[in-house]
């Protein structure tokens, strides 16, 4: 709270200086003011924290947050700020209970799975079967798991660039799936995360073609260590869970993407997007995924903006609906698939520091790869040869096959708070938070100048 | 969990040496050994967590806490251990729910406190009315809560002797109190804690004389400072709540002290008494509070009994209901005054190392109050002059006006964990849980083999 307060009385003092230098400032001295003393994200992200909080894909209360957006676009001074609609199918996550029946009876914190069944208000009861890994799932016979709760374990430590995600994701992406498929009536896992919180992390998960959803929860990790020192102690005799779920499927909603832009002096040339996405999940308040990313992206074109009136428009995409199936980037990508953009960035990953860039261009525009990498480093970003892929939210860049721009930000403490009730403002570093404005401003300002194709 | 079997190898592989060994060990030998290596402690608290959980006071869980330790002494070879039974008044949570309804519609984390009263399920709506600390909410008019939710809030930060709790404990222990005298309908507090997490901290509150209690709950840190940011942000429009809580009172149930002996070569000497509580909030697992302290104290004795039979007996005892109101303390000396003890110890301030000696005894016996002291400077422990008070759950030496020991933990920590779900195993540091083993060995092994008055 003092510290959002100072961040805030920083940006009163610095707003009056704006009205008043004759001469804009450069885009280098732009990025370090915002290195310094940025608000406009934690404003953002503060804001929309506070005002609307929990932002889950198709409810009322994403339209909530999307009206927010574009009230703090429009006060910002984006142009052409608007809510483009798309229909989708919505889930809602209801009531969760999980409790030991035998023989070490005790309540464990739970969560639903997006997309999952419910167990109906009355819960199921079964004898949990204990899978250290999503493969020992895999081996199980057919048929093994009827009338069996499945509990599916991994091991996920902190990275810096996130990458453990890939390892221990599937016991969430696809293990209540292939339980089922094997007679699971419900399936629990060991959140996805790297802390030792009692939140558990929620997310979607996947059943396979022809396998009907099941009830599918997350324990949070001290509950899911709990039920393995269970196991341990039981000396063979069964343990057994309670487990009540109760999501529901609200059917066919509408969501919407909210876009705005800094318009440029060359409207034929493609715009440079910029992306984040605007629902959460509902547990958290969706400040590090990603009300931070929607701050940065949008400060950073602010800050450009304040340089002067770029060449290219900055368009920013602020995506309904991710977190249950991408819905908004799909949708812009196909409602906007004709209107070439240069280049596609997004901000999806906490609110911690930049440290490395990735460009899709490095091969074919190695100068403007190079002097981007070199305009960054004074803030302690490295420079890389990975190919950059780009974020969920881009989707419309690699159906274009255009530019693509990733700056990684650090994701060791990531995974403590992905998809849990932790993911507040509380857990933002408002100095991490001006470098990623600072180096977003500064790629974003040299994107919208750059007068030649960006990815040839 | 890897350190946890780690520590049990570690135990397993110590168990057949001390066996086979022909002399004991001395008891600095011991103590060494135990802060190398102890196991006994954590196995007690990774025991009473996993295979019991939660033991609110009062309850059927409180019992098989007792029945679980009961079996846990008599298997370390624990003479006299006994279940000693005390009527309590019972109270249990319940649902809570708190929900901000107007400006800013969304969902907060509350928990019920103690001894509250009911909203009913129905729950109460009402405007709520801030007050940053108990002495504005002192201040405030007579009646002029009438109809209205009380919000306190306070400041707190972390300490290593737990001092601030203090200062800001009054927010929880006597706001609703104060708040139900000038007519609110109900009172919600920012947890007393020190922690960011979505953890409200519950415990215990009073309501004056002739006061009706009411409902009241404790906010998370951060839905706590969330609410503060609406009313920031409110522009003077009321922050209207809805709150549903509803705890019950179960009337006089049985609870019950745990006790058990390591008896000493002279019975008619006063015993050395080591306490702790038995009992936990519903809400974690009772790991640092209090399965820590009373691994703590019974490994502790445990060790002391392999150095040889000690002069005095150590009565270890696991007192029942302590958060609710100190009943197992109280039983204990009501029923106990006419024998008298030597000197009485507590662990009930997490499992973080000692970091401070304090006696009731350095003016009267400082001979003994220096050996001590010396013996435990290699573990790192400071001297004091402060005059040791004892903690809850040794009523019966404060009654007896006897010797009393505090061995001072570290409470940087303890406040971002008190009485919320995060209580668990998972946050004990083994290494910091051995040094307490070994001071407590330490000391317990000198006050139990001590032939003259402790405390003349």
């Amino acid at each position: 709270m003092k510290t959002s307060l100072l961040a805030l009385a920083a940006f009163s003092l610095a707003a009056p200086a704006l009205a008043t230098t004759p001469m804009p400032r450069t885009l280098d001295q732009q990025a370090d003011m915002a290195l310094k003393s940025d608000a406009l994200a934690w404003d953002f992200v503060e804001g929309i924290t506070t005002e609307v909080g929990p932002r889950q894909a198709g409810t009322e209360a994403e339209k909530r947050g999307r009206e927010w957006a574009m009230r703090w676009l429009t006060r910002h001074g984006f142009a052409n700020v608007a809510d483009e609609p798309f229909p989708m199918q919505t889930w809602v996550p209801g009531e969760a209970k999980a409790e030991i029946v035998s023989p070490f009876p005790q309540p464990l914190e739970v969560l639903a799975l997006g997309d999952t069944a419910s167990t109906g208000p009355e819960g199921v009861t079964a004898e949990v079967v204990f899978f250290r890994t999503v493969d020992e799932l895999r081996a199980a016979p057919a048929g093994s798991l009827k009338g069996k709760i499945a509990y599916i374990s991994h091991s996920m430590t902190q990275t810096q660039d996130g990458s453990q995600y890939g390892f221990a994701g599937p016991a969430r992406w696809v293990g209540a799936g292939i339980a089922a498929s094997k007679g699971a009536v419900a399936t629990v896992i060991k959140s996805v995360g790297t802390d030792s919180d009692r939140t558990p992390h929620t997310g979607g998960t996947d059943f396979p073609q022809g396998v009907a959803p099941t009830p599918a929860g997350a324990l949070s990790m001290p509950d899911a260590r709990n039920l393995e020192r269970m196991f341990a102690r039981a000396d063979g005799k069964p343990v057994t869970m309670k487990l009540t779920l109760t999501p529901r499927s609200l059917g066919t909603t509408m969501s919407g993407n909210v876009v705005g832009e800094i318009v440029g002096r060359d409207p034929s040339l493609p715009p440079v997007l910029v992306a984040c996405h605007i629902d959460s999940w509902w547990n958290g308040t969706g400040a590090i995924d990603d009300g931070a990313g929607c701050g940065i992206v949008a400060a950073a074109a602010k800050h450009v903006s304040l340089t002067g009136q770029p060449l290219r428009t900055i368009r920013v995409l602020m995506a309904g609906a991710e977190e249950t199936g991408l819905w908004g980037s799909k949708a812009y990508s196909a409602a906007h698939i004709d209107e070439p953009i240069a280049v596609g960035l997004e901000s999806d990953f906490g609110a911690d520091r930049i440290w490395r860039f990735e460009s899709n261009f490095r091969d074919g525009n190695r100068a403007l790869h190079d002097r981007i990498a070199k305009s960054v480093a004074r803030f302690g970003v490295a420079d890389s040869a990975i190919v950059a892929t780009g974020g969920a939210d881009i989707d419309i860049a690699r159906d274009q096959k255009t530019g693509i721009i990733d700056l990684q930000q650090d994701g060791t403490r990531y995974f403590d708070l992905h998809h849990t009730a932790n993911d507040t403002l509380d857990m933002i570093d408002p100095v991490q938070l001006r470098q990623n404005v600072a180096v977003w401003t500064q790629v974003v300002g040299i994107l919208a100048n750059e007068a030649g194709t960006i990815k040839p």
